[in-house]
């Protein structure tokens, strides 16, 4: 069985894509649709009942979560050395590194247009869409100053840290933030786009490179 | 260097905290005074420009981030089997589940007491708190219905995972929910009580066991 990514476009999902365009893995993908919250339907729950994206269906099972899918795409291809397995503290780094991105960061730019999943009233949720620009900025600052070794995330070697980072950093401009007010993660985006894997994982999801 | 974890009572710390008991690590402990605000002072800053904790301080350098610190506890102590390394998809299930928790379930609780990070005002903190008891089991009543296997999360084998939704289920109670209303989790966080790590962790933060 050829694992299956579903992903909608303009989605936290493009991380996983694009690790498995640096992996060289096989790959299928099934481009779900959010204008029509396709994510909600029957059939897509029953492939993953958190009704989210990504999803990895793989021979053994369904799994979820971008930090899983990461190190599942790692751990899977070891070739591409994506990722220090044999260095406890390295890898500890990473984690650490996308467990930021996914329970600070991501959940920061949540609030941009997703505020009712935490409150029910207009004026509550246009109040935490306002303030989200602020949170971003604060995230991406602490990213720049503390985390962001440079060229990649962890440094000399490129990992699955970086197609993580590089799809948050993409999600800026949507709060009015220019990516330039943070140069390393500036430079860092802009080689990513050199990426023939990113490349390759844009046109897929029918997105300009 | 004993590594040496910061924590305060009462918060997610207790999840490493656990693990560290688990794996017969030996470790010290730091505990920072929330009421004094000592997780934003200078000194603790220095440790971790976060702000939050736990911390974990290793002759490598600072970890931070509980599914990463339970990574790395697992890891080092492999004799103790928390997590099964050789085994990519059994470790990404153990990896998504971990991400759940911080991303959702976690996220979830914040906005109970923590409203501030997300917006300013009184009305919209408050309509926040007011939502977060719903939040909460909207979570857990997936981690009853689709996670947890029992005995533990992972099925037969005891694993990072467990000590890490043994705290977030701890903290149900602040939400006014009763944890009997989820069979399988109320009998998991019976079974944890049972287990000496626990109750060792458990004293040394000065909670009744």
């Amino acid at each position: 069985l050829i694992p299956t990514l579903y992903y909608a476009p303009g989605t936290i999902a493009l991380a996983t894509h694009i690790a498995l365009a640096e992996a060289q893995a096989e790959y299928r993908l099934v481009r779900l649709d959010f204008a029509k919250t396709e994510q909600r339907g029957a059939e897509y729950l029953a492939v993953n009942p958190k009704g989210r994206v990504p999803a990895l269906v793989t021979d053994r099972g369904i799994l979820t979560e971008t930090p899983a899918l990461l190190t599942y795409v790692a751990q899977t291809h070891p070739a591409a050395r994506l990722a220090p397995f044999e260095d406890a503290f390295a890898f500890a780094r990473i984690q650490a590194f996308m467990a930021y991105l996914c329970s600070t960061v991501h959940v920061a730019h949540a609030h941009l247009r997703r505020g009712a999943r935490w409150a029910d009233s207009e004026a509550a949720i246009s109040e935490m869409a306002a303030r989200a620009p602020a949170n971003m900025d604060e995230c991406f600052r602490l990213i720049e100053a503390e985390m962001l070794q440079g060229p990649w995330v962890m440094g000399e070697h490129y990992t699955i840290a970086d197609p993580y980072l590089f799809t948050l950093a993409g999600w800026l401009e949507r709060h009015g933030i220019d990516i330039a007010r943070y140069p390393k993660v500036s430079e860092h985006h802009v080689f990513m786009l050199a990426r023939p894997a990113v490349r390759r994982a844009l046109e897929e999801q029918g997105q300009a490179a």
